[in-house]
C-alpha cells in the first residue's frame, strides 16, 4: 500500500489506519474487481488496479454520447441473497402480505400502462397543436407572398422550441437526451446507469420531447416514450433518487432489483405501445430488443400494461373525435392505415421485393456506420460543456428549418389530378393534407411541401398513402430522401430527447417510393406499399429487429395480407445488415461504454478457464466472518468492489469459504455502529433487533469516509454472519469461460466466486471473483491477446 | 446387497461379481437418484430405492392418457459437457466447419417450415375432399328421402375412417394419439418421452389426422400439426430411433440435445402457423406455451420457419385458386375473415364483453375439470388393451355420427330471408354454404344442418359469419352447444390423433352466439363477433394463453380493430380460470406423469436447504477416477442413475470431487473395451485414438448385461479422466431449494451436485446429487409433509 494512498484514505478525525492485523493477512492477497470504473476515490495503487481494463474500444467516458456527468455505473443484484436477515424476513411474511404483494404487482403494471397512455396522449395533443398552429401561420405568410417573414417566423419558433428542449436537457437532466432505449436495454441486462430513470428525467423528457418534436426537427417521440414508460415504472417501484421515492409501507416488498426489472420491462413495452398504438408489438419489442431475461409470467404482465395503454388511447381518441382537442384529429396515433387496400402480390413480385430488402440492409448498415462516426464527432463537441451542447442543438435546428422551408421552392408545382386525389381535397391550404398548395397557384400543389411542411407523422402518412402512384415527382422524392438522410445523421446526437424510429421510417419510406418509381414498369404493387416495405427494410437494416418490427408494422398498417411480404423483407434486410456491422443500439451501447453482456459466448471462450482468467486479475480481497472494524473500513476504503468473499476458520489453520457480503450491507453495519466489544459470533436475534430487511434492501450508497468512527470503535469487531449470503454461485476453476458466461448471464449474476478444484489446508478456499466486466469478450481479449489471434487463424 | 440381486445381476458367462474392492468402498455409501422410474431392471434392494418417489398424484403410468407402453422417460442433457474429448473436438473445429454448422442450422429451420407447410397443405386438401364428398353423397340421399340409407352411409364412412385412424394409432404408434402438445412441452422442459418424435409417429399422425378429421368427429388438426412439425424437426436433427436417422457426416454437429431443442421449437411454431396460417401467432405460441428456455436468436429462427410455412401455404392457395384441387377452396386455411366488418364498440359495451370473459373463464375451468375426470376414466378403459382402445374409438365415432345426423331433423325449417343472406345463395344444396337446405322445402333452410353437416372448419366459419344476427335460432344454437360440449368431452381421450383447439373454438363460438341472442336488447356488437369473443374466452379459460391466442385470433379474423377487445376478454377469462384449476395442458402433463419443472419455485421451498433434501435420499453412488471394470459394471447394473460423481485421490487419505460421468459414456467405454491392465492415468491422445466425440454424443442406451466381459477384463481398470465432465454445476448444501430450483431450471440442468459447506479430510467431498425428480414440489412435499402444513398455516 503506497504512502499516498494511506494519506488520502485517512479517516477524518481518526489516526491513520493501523497496519493490517494478523486476521487480515488475506486481504491484500486477493483483489476481485467489480466495475473498475466505479473507482470514485481514484485508487492509484497498481495492486488495486484491474488488469482487465474496461472496454477501451471507442471512448473512455461511459456516457459519452451526450457527455452527461454520471457518478458511476453499478451492476444490479438479481440474485436471491440468502442471509439470515432476509431468510427471517420471508419466513415471517403472512399470506395476507403475499396477497398484498401480488395485488400490488398487478396494480403497478396497470398504473404504468395508465400513466404512459395519458402522458402519450398529452404529448400527441401538444405536438399536433403547437406544430399545427406554427405551420398554419407560416403558410399564411407564404400565401401573402411574405417569404422572408415566413422564414423568420418558422425558424424563430423552431429555434425557440429547440432552445427550451435543449436547456432543459443540458441543465436539469443530461441523461434525458437521446432516446434512452440503450440505457433501458443496459438496465435490463443488469447495468444501472445512475440518474437515468428519476423524476427529473421524466419531466424533462416529457416537456423536451414536446418541444423537440414540435420544432420540426428530424426526430421522433417513440424512443422518448419508451424512456418515459421506464421512468414511470422505476419511480413507482421506488427506484431512482431517495428524495423522489414513495414512502408507502406497502411498497417495501418492491425494494429489490428483480421486481423493478419486471416493472421496467412493462414500462418499456407500454412506451412502444403508446408510440405506435401497437400492443402486441410493444410486448414483442420488449422481448426481442430490450429485455435480457424473460419469463412467461412477464409476457402476461407486459401484455396487461399495453392493453391498458391501448384502452387509454382509444378513450382519448373518442374524446377528441369531434374536434374538441384543437388541431388534433386521430393524427398523432395511427400512422398509416391501409386496411382498405387490397394487396395482391404474386411470385413474380418476389424479385423487386428482394431488392427492397437487400438495399434496405445495405443502406441500414451504411446509416449505422456513418451515424457512428457522427456520434463520435458530436461526443467531442458535447464534451466541451453546456454552451457547446446548446450551440450544437441550435445549429442543427437552424439547418433543419432552413432546409425544410427553402427546398419546396425548388420544385415546380404539379397540377391537381382527380385520378389520384380521389375524394381528397386538392390543393389544401393550411390544414394538414396530402396536396399542399403552398406557393402554387390554384389548382396546383407543391408535392415537396406536402412532405416537408407537415409534422413528421403527417409526412409519413402522406408518403405512405396508397393509390397515389403519380402524386410525388421523382425529383421531389430524391430531394426529400437526401435532406432526410442528412438530417437523420446530424440530428440524433444533439442534447434533446430524440427517437430514432421516425427518422429511419421517413428515410426508408422515401427510399421505397423512389424505388417504386424507378421500377414502375416491372412493379405492380402499389407505391404506398413500397414505401411501407422500404421503411421496414431500413428499420430492420439498422435496428436488426424482426418479429417486433413485423408486428409493429402490422398494427400500423392494419393490413394482415402485408404480413408475409413484410416478414420476407425484414429477414433479408437483417441478414444483409448483420453482414456489415452490429445494430444501431449495440453501437450506441458500445459508444456509451456500457458493459453489456451478450447472450452467446464467443467460440474462443471455450479455450480459457475461469481459473486462468482469475489469475490474470489482482486477487480478491476477502474478509473474515468476524472481522475487526478497522479492517472492514480499510477494505471498503481501499477497494471499489461491491462484494467481498467471507472466510471462516472452523478449525485453527483451516480457512473455508463462508459466503459473500455486499458493500451496501457493510456500509449499513458501519452506519448503525453495530459493533462487538469482543470477537464472538452473535445470536440471530441480535442482528434482527437492529436491522430490518427493508433497510438492508435499500441501496446504501455513499463513501465510507462519511462514517466517522472513534479509535475505540475501530478496535471493535463486526460479526458478518447475519449479513453474509451463504449461498453465492460458485464455479470450479477448471470451468471454461464459455460455460461460466452462460451461467452468469442466464442466472443474472453480479458476482461469481471461483473455488479451487482441490481443496486443502494449504490452499486458499477462493480463487477469485468474476464480475460482468471480467466476462466481457473485449476485456478478456485485452488480457489474452493470443486468443484473438487464434480466432483469426481458425 | 441381497442374494437375489446378485443372482439377477450376474454377468452371462462371468462369475458372480466379486465383493467390492477397497477402492470401491464409497460406492454403496451414496446413491443419488435420477429418474427413479427408469428402473428398467427392477431393482429391489431398499438401499437403491429412492426415498423421494415419483409423483403419485393421479396415475402411476407415465403415459396413462392413451396407455401406450413406453420403456422409460429420460431427462435431456442441455449442459455443456466439458470433458477432454469434447474439449478437443471443439478446439479442432475449423472455421469452415463452423460456417457449415451455421448454414445447416438455417437450412434445417427452412426445411422444417417447408415440409410442415407442404404436409399441412396435403392434410387440408385430403380433409376437404374426403369430408366434402361424404357430405355431398349423404345430402343427396336425404334429398331423395332415403333417410335410413343416408344415415348408414354417413355412419359407415365415418366408422371406416375412424377405424383406419385408430388401428394405425393402436398398432404402430400409440404415442401418436392425442395432440402431442404436452409431450412437446415436456421435451422442451427437458423430458425425453421415447417413441414420441420418430418416423412412425410422423406417418401415423399424418394419415391418422386426415382420417380422424374427415370422419366428422369433434377434433381438430391443429394439435397434430404441431406434433408433425416437431417430429419433422426431430428427424432432421437425427433424433428418434437409430434406424430412421440420417447418416450424413455434415449432420454430426447436431447430435446434441441443445440444437435439437431449438429445432423442435421451430417445428412446434411451424405447426401452429400451418394450422391457423398465423406466423406471428405460431412464434408466440411456442414462446408462451411450449418453450421453457428462450433465447432472442430463437425468436428469429422460429420466425424464419413460420415465414416459410406461410409462403408455402400461400403458394398452395394460388395453385388451388381455380378449383384445381377438387372441393378445396381456401377452405381449410383461413377460418374466418372479418376484415371487411367495421367494428364499432364503445365504453358501454364493456359490460357484456366482461360477461363473455367471466363466463368463458368459468366454463373453461369447468371443461378442464370434467375433461380431467373423463380422461381418468378413459385411462382405465385404454389400459385394458388394443381392442378396448379400438372399441372406445369406434363407440365415440358412432355416437358422434348419430348425433350429427339426427339432430338437424329435430329443428324446424327457417324461411330464407334476403336480409341476412345478402349476396349468399339460400338455400344451398350439397356444397358447403351458410344456408343448407337439407330436409327442408325450397326457400327454406335448416340452420342446425348448416352447422352440423359441415366440416368443423366450415361450421366455425358459418357460426362466425357476420351480419347474420337472425340466421341461427336460439334452440338450434343450444342444441349445437350441448352436443359439442358432450362431444368435446368424450372425444379427446380416444386413440386417434386429435387436437383440442377446434372443439374448444366450436363450443366457445356457440356459447358466444347464444349470449349474443340472449343479450340482444342491450348489445350492439355483431353476433359473429360475439362468437369470436366467446371462442377466445373459452380458449383462454381452458388453455390459459393470452398473447399468443390474441395474435392467433388477430391473424384469423384479419381485423385489427378487434384487438383491444380480444385482449380484454382473454385477460379476464385467464384470470377467472386460474382461480379454479391449472390449464388443460398442465392437467394432461400431470395425468401422463411427466415430471415437468415449473418456472417459479414454491414459497415454502425457501425453508428447506438442498442439504436436507439430499439427506432424505439414499446417498449418491460415486466412482473413482481410475476404477476397476468390475466396479463400474456393478454400479451400472445395480443403479438406474444416469450420472455418477467421480472422485479423485490426489493425496492418500484425501478424497476430492473430480467431476461427473454420464452412464452413456461409461457404456461406450465398456462396449469398446477400452481397459487398462494396470491402474494408471492415461495420456490424452490414448482415448482420442479410440473415441470420437461424435460417438460419445450418441445416446448409447442398452443394458450393461449386453456387454459380455471375461473375468480377466473384469479385473482390469478404466481411466475416467477423458470422459469426466470436470465442471458440473455445484451448489453448497446450505442453499435453499428455491434458489437451487431457479438455477436448475434457468440453466437447464440434468444433474446438480451438492458439495459440503466445509471440506476436510474426514468429510466426503460430495453431499448428493439432485435431479429433476428431486426438485419437483410434489415429490418434496411427499418427503417433507410438514412443509405442506406450514404452507397452509401461512
Amino acid at each position: 500500500m503506497t504512502e499516498e494512498e494511506q494519506s488520502r484514505g485517512r479517516l477524518a478525525g481518526a489516526e491513520p489506519g493501523p497496519p493490517a492485523p494478523p486476521e487480515l493477512e488475506c486481504k491484500n492477497d486477493y483483489a476481485g474487481v467489480e466495475d473498475p470504473e466505479s473507482t470514485a476515490g481514484g485508487i492509484s495503487s497498481s495492486l488495486e488496479q484491474p488488469l482487465l481494463k474496461r472496454s477501451t474500444t471507442l471512448t473512455a467516458s461511459h456516457l459519452a454520447l451526450v457527455g452527461a456527468k454520471v457518478s458511476h455505473i453499478e451492476s444490479l443484484d438479481y440474485e436471491i441473497i440468502e442471509n439470515d436477515l432476509f431468510k427471517h424476513d420471508w419466513r415471517s411474511r403472512s399470506s395476507v402480505e403475499v396477497l398484498q404483494y401480488i395485488f400490488l404487482k398487478w396494480a403497478m403494471a396497470f398504473l404504468v400502462g395508465l400513466l404512459t397512455g395519458v402522458i402519450a396522449s398529452l404529448i400527441n395533443l401538444a405536438n399536433e397543436n403547437i406544430a399545427g398552429l406554427k405551420m398554419l401561420q407560416m403558410v399564411n405568410l407564404v400565401r401573402q407572398g411574405r417569404y422572408w417573414a415566413g422564414f423568420f417566423y418558422f425558424a424563430g419558433v423552431n429555434l425557440g422550441l429547440t432552445f427550451v428542449a435543449a436547456v432543459l436537457c443540458v441543465v436539469f437532466a443530461p441523461t434525458a437526451a437521446g432516446p434512452g432505449i440503450p440505457e433501458i436495454k443496459a438496465y435490463l441486462n443488469g447495468i444501472d446507469t445512475p440518474n437515468m430513470f428519476g423524476a427529473p428525467q421524466l419531466i424533462v423528457k416529457i416537456i423536451g420531447s414536446i418541444c423537440a418534436v414540435s420544432s420540426g426537427m428530424d426526430l421522433g417521440k417513440e424512443g422518448p416514450l419508451v424512456h418515459i414508460g421506464a421512468c414511470l415504472a422505476n419511480l413507482l417501484s421506488q427506484g431512482g433518487e431517495g428524495r423522489w421515492r414513495l414512502r408507502l409501507r406497502w411498497l417495501r416488498y418492491f425494494n429489490n432489483d428483480r421486481d423493478r426489472r419486471d416493472l421496467i420491462t412493462c414500462g418499456a413495452s407500454s412506451g412502444v405501445c403508446a408510440a405506435f398504438r401497437s400492443p402486441v408489438g410493444g410486448v414483442l419489442f420488449a422481448l426481442e430488443e430490450v429485455a435480457t431475461w424473460w419469463r412467461s409470467a412477464l409476457l402476461w404482465r407486459t401484455f396487461f400494461s399495453t392493453a391498458t395503454v391501448v384502452v387509454v388511447l382509444r378513450g382519448f381518441i373518442e374524446v377528441c373525435r369531434d374536434g374538441r382537442c384543437g388541431m388534433f384529429g386521430e393524427g398523432g396515433l395511427i400512422i398509416f392505415d391501409v386496411s382498405d387496400v387490397t394487396v395482391r402480390y404474386h411470385v413474380g413480385d418476389l424479385l423487386p421485393v428482394t431488392l427492397v430488402g437487400v438495399l434496405g440492409g445495405v443502406l441500414g448498415a451504411l446509416y449505422n456506420h456513418v451515424l457512428h462516426q457522427v456520434l463520435r464527432l458530436y461526443n467531442l463537441i458535447n464534451a466541451k460543456g453546456r454552451l457547446a451542447k446548446l450551440a450544437l442543438a441550435l445549429s442543427v435546428c437552424s439547418f433543419t428549418s432552413a432546409g425544410l422551408y427553402v427546398l419546396p421552392f425548388a420544385v415546380p408545382c404539379t397540377r391537381c389530378d382527380p385520378a389520384f386525389a380521389a375524394g381528397e381535397q386538392c390543393p389544401t391550404v393550411g390544414q394538414s393534407g396530402n396536396f399542399k398548395q403552398f406557393n402554387c397557384p390554384d389548382g396546383y400543389y407543391n408535392d415537396l411541401a406536402s412532405l416537408l411542411h407537415a409534422t413528421n407523422v403527417d409526412a409519413t402518412r402522406n408518403i405512405f398513402s396508397t393509390g397515389t402512384a403519380g402524386e410525388f415527382r421523382l425529383d421531389s422524392l430524391l430531394i426529400f430522401f437526401a435532406i432526410y438522410c442528412v438530417l437523420g445523421l446530424v440530428t440524433f446526437g444533439i442534447a434533446v430527447p430524440s427517437g430514432l424510429f421516425l427518422p429511419i421510417i421517413l428515410m426508408g419510406s422515401a427510399y421505397g417510393r423512389i424505388l417504386a418509381l424507378l421500377l414502375a414498369r416491372v412493379v405492380r404493387i402499389d407505391h404506398g406499399l413500397y414505401a411501407v416495405l422500404g421503411a421496414a427494410a431500413l428499420m430492420s437494416g439498422s435496428m436488426r429487429m424482426t418479429v417486433s418490427l413485423c408486428v409493429i408494422f402490422l398494427e400500423l398498417t392494419n393490413n394482415l395480407l402485408l404480413l408475409p411480404i413484410t416478414m420476407f423483407v425484414l429477414l433479408i434486410a437483417k441478414t444483409v445488415g448483420d453482414a456489415f456491422n452490429p445494430s444501431i443500439y449495440e453501437i450506441i451501447l458500445d459508444l456509451k461504454g456500457l458493459p453489456f453482456l451478450e447472450a452467446k459466448p464467443e467460440p474462443w471462450m471455450k479455450d480459457l478457464t475461469v481459473g486462468e482468467l482469475a489469475a490474470a486479475k489482482p486477487r480478491a480481497v476477502a474478509l473474515q466472518v468476524v472481522e475487526k472494524v478497522s479492517a472492514v473500513v480499510e477494505v471498503l476504503r481501499s477497494t471499489p468492489h461491491n462484494g467481498f468473499p467471507v472466510l471462516d476458520r472452523p478449525r485453527p489453520g483451516v480457512s473455508e469459504l463462508h459466503g459473500l457480503v455486499l458493500r451496501s450491507h457493510l456500509m449499513a453495519v458501519l452506519r448503525k455502529r453495530w459493533f462487538l466489544a469482543e470477537k464472538r459470533r452473535t445470536e440471530e436475534w441480535e442482528a434482527r433487533e437492529r436491522f430490518s430487511s427493508a433497510e438492508l434492501a435499500e441501496k446504501a450508497g455513499g463513501s465510507v469516509d462519511e462514517v466517522r468512527l472513534t479509535p475505540e470503535e475501530m478496535d471493535m469487531y463486526i460479526d458478518l454472519h447475519p449479513f453474509t449470503n451463504t449461498t453465492p454461485y460458485t464455479v470450479v476453476e477448471t470451468m471454461s469461460v464459455a460455460k461460466a458466461v452462460v451461467l452468469f448471464r442466464t442466472c443474472a449474476l453480479r458476482h461469481m466466486l471461483i473455488i479451487p478444484k482441490f481443496q486443502g489446508p494449504e490452499i486458499s478456499p477462493i480463487v477469485g471473483i468474476l464480475t460482468r466486466q471480467d466476462l466481457r469478450a473485449h476485456n478478456i481479449l485485452g488480457a489474452f491477446p493470443h486468443l484473438a489471434n487464434k480466432r483469426k487463424v481458425h
